[in-house]
């Protein structure tokens, strides 16, 4: 409702540094076929994505959003593509990334898929036990962050059940990010398909704790730390 | 729209025959966790289980709706019972089911699931494979034929991509169902997410083909040819 008022308004709490900024967002589940009717996927109701890309659309931002199969209406003036699969979901990314401003790689995409996908219906068989092959998926936030030109600002998201802080650090340094948002998806108060969600985002040399609200609010708030973050790079540069 | 239609007029197309008679009805797909964040599941919108139950209430029967995850409103006068698990579907079936005259498993229930599964999300390893080790399900709808007391009128959906027909008589004989609805879910024109859907019924000794139509129709015809059937086992006995 605030993100709604706020577009009737024509203004927008953020500080208008939006105006003309390119974002490109992923948001909800990926889909790995394991045959036409069986399939492999995450928990993720693109709320908090979908929250983000209105936020930055009604602060006059050009929104990219890249959806996995969601329940979600498009929010006002925001490009929606919809993908299923990881790969799909990685090939729209790569394709867009170059030309956006910032990145923010909200979805819950699936480490891994089926090795090999069925075309046809896999007939139940009398074995009481199946083994399914997985291989490992790309991963596209890393392969963002890693762009030699035009590399966006590249936010990512790490859902942890436990040592949430210790596992989003490591994700930051390791896949070489500007800021990442941790939320403890064991708390069922926040995350997943929750309205609400609680987060502490991490960059290198600094941390901040934004306690559980509505994802609308939170969708202003990470933007806000992003404009932060963002003008202090381009002072240092 | 027509079931509402017919709700409001207190009349049904159907022969009153269901007046007071108890109807179990599945529908949805049903979710095997793989961990707090990652499941297995099958598609199905649960739009054709859902439009039973509307119809089967609005013709006077007294329905229960074992639903799994599905984003769909429940029907006037259903008691519905939400589950994730084909074992917590199992469960919640094999507790109704001798009390009810009629049950329609139209769920699609994971025939396997994950034979450990994760109390915390599963880190990513460096291997590029992973195994995943699934083991069989109960068989929710032979279990149900199988009952020596008190069985109820047990009919079964068979969703294929090929020899459909073929598939639905084994399934029809093999688990000892009165009668089973096959559709061909490798046309997209039905089945799963569509509001549309063809099938053909298969019972012993007979088959009926009953076109492309709107799921609300089709749940109907389904209903009285279960009618028919029922009056013809009654006058055998």
């Amino acid at each position: 409702e605030l993100v709604s008022a706020l577009e009737q308004a024509n203004t927008s709490p953020l500080a208008g540094n939006w105006q003309g900024k390119r974002v490109l967002i992923t948001a909800g589940p990926t889909r790995e076929a394991i045959d036409p009717v069986r399939y492999l996927s995450n928990h993720s109701s693109g709320k908090m994505g979908f929250a983000l890309a209105a936020a930055a659309a009604a602060a006059g931002a050009k929104v990219q959003l890249i959806a996995g199969p969601v329940a979600l209406a498009t929010p006002e003036g925001v490009e929606r593509i919809d993908v299923q699969s990881a790969q799909q979901m990685h090939a729209a990314v790569m394709s867009h990334a170059s030309s956006a401003d910032v990145f923010i790689g909200c979805a819950a995409v699936a480490d891994y898929r089926v090795a090999e996908v069925a075309e046809q219906k896999m007939k139940k068989t009398k074995q009481d036990e199946l083994q399914l092959t997985l291989v490992k998926n790309p991963d596209i936030i890393a392969d963002v962050a890693a762009l030699q030109y035009q590399r966006p600002f590249t936010v990512g998201f790490a859902a942890e059940t436990q040592d949430v802080a210790r596992y989003a650090k490591d994700k930051l340094s390791r896949k070489k990010l500007d800021l990442i948002c941790a939320n403890d998806v064991a708390n069922p108060a926040q995350g997943f398909n929750s309205e609400q969600n609680a987060i502490v985002a991490y960059w290198p040399g600094g941390e901040l704790s934004l306690p559980l609200q509505p994802k609308t609010h939170l969708a202003l708030a990470i933007l806000q730390l992003i404009e932060q973050r963002l003008a202090q790079q381009q002072q240092l540069t």
